[in-house]
């Protein structure tokens, strides 16, 4: 009895007794417009102390106590001539110091607040880091990971790595990349199906079994050195439940339906509906993705802060070039109108490229910064992901009709473009790792492949493709993400195949390498498709599509012939975009032509044509 | 030799000798805001002539000569205090009268420029005159006529008539429609396929072989005795290559495309496709629909007078309630606005839909009235046709998965009602003419067909219905026209099924018609369907899809039921919308129900429940 008194009393001082875990951010720079920050101060009993900060320039301006003891929310003003070095928090009670933290200030790096985002002068790879390399085996389970390795399961952690990625930085350069986008490479210490990392349980950690923080700045240097940026997957809108603030939250409102866990609708026409219930509205935006995801509750001004600060934290931390937003429209609207405003006055020449998962082109417009919407609503969102692209040339090309041309379907889908403020900052894309692969989706068809990617690299927009795309990687299984996401040849030891060094490869995917890459390299100095007009002629019985890209000095014209005869093109249908006869240079087939009154283009093939003045 | 001189001499005498065919319009009314018209006098010749009018109040404001010596355009200024009576125009040579013409200016009936046009009060049955009935089988062929009746020819004249629909009025009234919408009266006069009406022939007479001007007013006047208005069909975009100014035109931009006669791309994306070539956008709206069918050119002011005074001239003469106008978007756009403006200026309770085919809700939302469209363009079209919505609910109705509700597919399409400045406003229909037949697209399934008759009387907007739909007429084979406009049963003599008696109709076919019939006649006393607000509540994994029409002092709730099995549904869901226990009207079963916290609904079904206050 004694002993269990004494054991209760040890117990009861023990938890009564405050300790700090955690400060996120864990630091801040000096010069940042967002120069107040709230810290989340995460300890047993936290509240019982009084922060306080003695560092000349930095002050606390409030102290806020929630429902949870174990939580203090600290606001700092950081004015913009504070020299930067360690400030030190003390947390005091009745006037004690009990905990004492260091809370760095650091200088930023020149010139960060004017970096330049990721644009049409680009090409990004998209990366989903466990499937791509095993740069590193060693981390391929660690003691804290509650999943572990199984290359077996398709489902499961197969060991990508950071290093893998690194390894790999000059092959993705002589590809001809110049951004890399990682699906999220943070923690995400779930107990399953945590690869794909969008289940974060800590935003500002890179998950172990990818590497370290330091280990991405490196990849970030590392790419740098080969004029390639690094764009980060953001996801604001849900977490793991195995975040430190979802097994022990802060407030009862930190997440939507925090009880009943409902799921989300997925109904986006609710946002512009206007005979939606709100009812139906509140269950697009804050209902959950999976039990496993809980929707976090941004209308809280301090899990807005949390999020916004964190996204600012990696930019000037990793030196990053861009965000990709998850599943956009899903979190608040609000609450995306700020935060792309905050990153954006930040840094007004950075991109943020918003996932609105939709083929209703005006869906996806309504984000995009100076848009004008009907109900008054203004984000600042620069880029969308131009989903309607590629579901029309998948259409087009994988279907034939006898009456008319198919590239129809994409002639109407091009001309929904006075949507958007910009359809110049749209991604575009033959897929991604939430798709079936494109290769797939135009029925293994080489040569419509190769119709698609000359579309996808001289088409107005930001063109992102996918790993593997340039070996033709397929899923037989439609809607199969496993097969979405196979691991990149030779990116493992013992591979029988190899990207990089062509092992194994076969002579339609050492052509496919070598198509795409030679259109991307070559696009990297065809100025006239990063910054060029776009002018499009209506597809006629012959299945041709043909474009033109121009400016003052420059012009290019992209003939896709997906006819399964050769056709002869009447010149001058192109009148007012070309002179009666002229030279070109032939990008595809390396040579130049003389054009006068017709040109041959072969069965199913691309030409594109850069025209002499 | 002698002879032969004598011949040339007569024949350029006669040739000289003017003389007047007609003169379009045949009369004008005083009073009306468009009081200046130009009239179209064709003769042989006329140029030679001056004419002149002595006809107090009215006078020649100006005299206009053409290329084609065979027209003269007489614009005239009718003051609105001229007494009517008959106006003469006296047309002379060297001031010695020629000929003179009869222009009768006339009385307008009462209260003619406040009627009333087809609304939302309305149900609007769709005729094909040809296929409705034969009720003169002695005008089926006229000598005038080129092409003769056949009606074993899918494609050919059956011998419809305006006398058919005279003797059906009763039993259209006693289906609940309160107008009627008949496919172009005006003749036809081509050498075959003239059956539908879309190739006129004289823009100012009605079909020899479906009556006469006269027995149109009659059926007019016999329709309004049972509170029923006439719509008629607007051709504006083309004629008929018969017609007296297409085989002897006027000017060299009488149309478009005169001698070239190049078809239309049908690419409606060109109007606001900020990528489309110039000549691309012509050949949508200048581009011909088919040889036979010249395309106007309402660019020129004289095209689009004669167009506009046309339509007045109809409205004004036979009393209508409203226009149909075909094939909207392919006339000039500017003329449509000022066209629009003109006929609603004049008659401000009118009302006009326009046909926009098209699925793509913004393209025709950029037509109606008060719509702010990106490029300023402005028209004053009052109602467009909802393509969309049809298309929407044969997806929700023919389809069927296992993880979620298809009637998402149909909510989804609702929520695009936000491009529309005036959503109630548009017509909604299960087929028309050009269309496949409803109960052929919902697979012959009695309940599906039930559902969307459900659906189309009680949904906001005008509902439409084409004639044989409450007798589940199909066409077995997609796309065939001449199964689409199959003759109604009874129509003519000696048909073993009628439908007015119900001789030879089946079980079904007797059940579908009560069913629209009961339908039709609620709606017409039930206001809150014509003028309620509309919401609905996202469809659940249960498949009902559940909406309400409701006012301050009425409430009509609606439930489709697409589930195999009986559906219990949980009236919390809607506890914004009912109170927690209540008594409805049951429409469809005639009873009433006490509605507690549950309803259970049965197996593919409708429910429309009336809720008391």
């Amino acid at each position: 009895m004694k002993k269990t008194i004494l054991f209760i009393f040890i117990f009861i001082s023990l938890s009564l007794h405050a300790q700090i875990e955690r400060i996120d951010p864990p630091n801040w720079w000096v010069g940042m417009k967002t120069n107040q920050i709230t810290l989340l101060v995460y300890g047993k009993a936290i509240q019982d102390l009084e922060p306080t900060i003695n560092y000349s320039g930095v002050k606390v301006v409030k102290t806020e106590k929630v429902e949870n003891p174990n939580y203090l929310f600290v606001t700092i003003d950081i004015d913009s001539n504070t020299i930067p070095g360690n400030a030190k928090i003390e947390f005091k009670k009745n006037g004690r110091i009990k905990i004492t933290k260091n809370f760095p200030i650091l200088n930023r790096e020149k010139n960060s607040a004017n970096r330049i985002g990721f644009s049409t002068k680009d090409a990004i790879l998209l990366i989903v880091p466990d499937r791509f390399a095993n740069g590193n085996p060693k981390n391929d389970n660690t003691p804290k990971c509650l999943e572990k390795s199984n290359r077996n399961y398709e489902s499961g952690r197969h060991g990508g790595d950071i290093k893998g990625i690194i390894n790999h930085l000059d092959y993705i350069h002589s590809l001809g990349y110049t951004q890399i986008w990682n699906t999220p490479l943070v923690e995400n210490n779930m107990p399953n199906y945590s690869y794909h990392g969008y289940a974060a349980t800590d935003f500002y950690k890179i998950d172990e079994r990818f590497g370290t923080n330091e280990e991405f700045k490196t990849l970030v240097s590392e790419a740098k050195k080969r004029n390639i940026g690094l764009i980060w997957d953001v996801v604001l809108n849900h977490c793991g439940s195995e975040y430190y603030f979802i097994k022990d939250v802060p407030t009862k409102d930190w997440m939507n339906f925090q009880d009943s866990k409902k799921r989300t609708n997925h109904l986006k026409s609710t946002l512009l509906d206007p005979y939606a219930t709100v009812q139906d509205r509140e269950m697009y935006t804050d209902g959950w993705f999976d039990v496993h995801m809980p929707d976090l509750n941004q209308k809280n001004p301090l899990v807005a802060s949390y999020l916004t600060q964190n996204t600012l934290w990696w930019i000037e931390y990793a030196n990053l070039s861009g965000f990709r937003e998850d599943t956009f429209s899903y979190a608040d609207k609000d609450f995306l109108a700020n935060w792309t405003k905050t990153i954006m006055d930040e840094y007004p020449n950075f991109n943020i490229v918003g996932e609105e998962m939709t083929n209703v082109t005006e869906l996806s417009a309504y984000w995009q910064k100076d848009k004008i919407n009907a109900d008054g609503y203004k984000c600042f969102l620069p880029t969308l992901m131009d989903f309607s692209l590629t579901d029309n040339l998948v259409k087009s090309l994988s279907t034939n009709n006898d009456w008319e041309s198919t590239w129809k379907e994409f002639y109407k889908g091009m001309g929904q473009d006075y949507h958007y403020p910009n359809p110049n900052n749209l991604l575009i894309f033959p897929d991604n790792h939430d798709m079936d692969r494109f290769y797939s989706r135009v029925k293994n068809d080489f040569e419509s492949w190769k119709l698609g990617m000359t579309l996808y690299t001289t088409m107005r927009g930001i063109p992102q493709f996918y790993y593997g795309t340039e070996l033709l990687f397929t899923n037989e299984k439609a809607g199969n993400d496993g097969q979405r996401r196979a691991d990149l040849y030779g990116g493992w030891e013992g591979d029988t195949k190899n990207a990089i060094t062509g092992k194994g490869l076969d002579a339609k995917e050492l052509e496919a390498q070598k198509y795409l890459s030679k259109l991307l390299n070559w696009r990297k100095t065809a100025t006239v498709i990063h910054n060029g007009k776009f002018i499009h002629f209506a597809p006629e019985k012959n299945d041709v599509y043909v474009y033109f890209r121009y400016n003052e000095n420059q012009k290019v014209m992209v003939i896709l012939n997906k006819n399964k005869e050769k056709v002869l093109l009447d010149m001058n249908t192109y009148y007012k975009m070309i002179p009666e006869t002229f030279t070109a240079k032939d990008i595809i087939n390396n040579r130049e032509i003389r054009i006068e009154k017709t040109l041959e283009v072969a069965p199913r093939s691309a030409l594109i044509l850069e025209i002499k003045n």
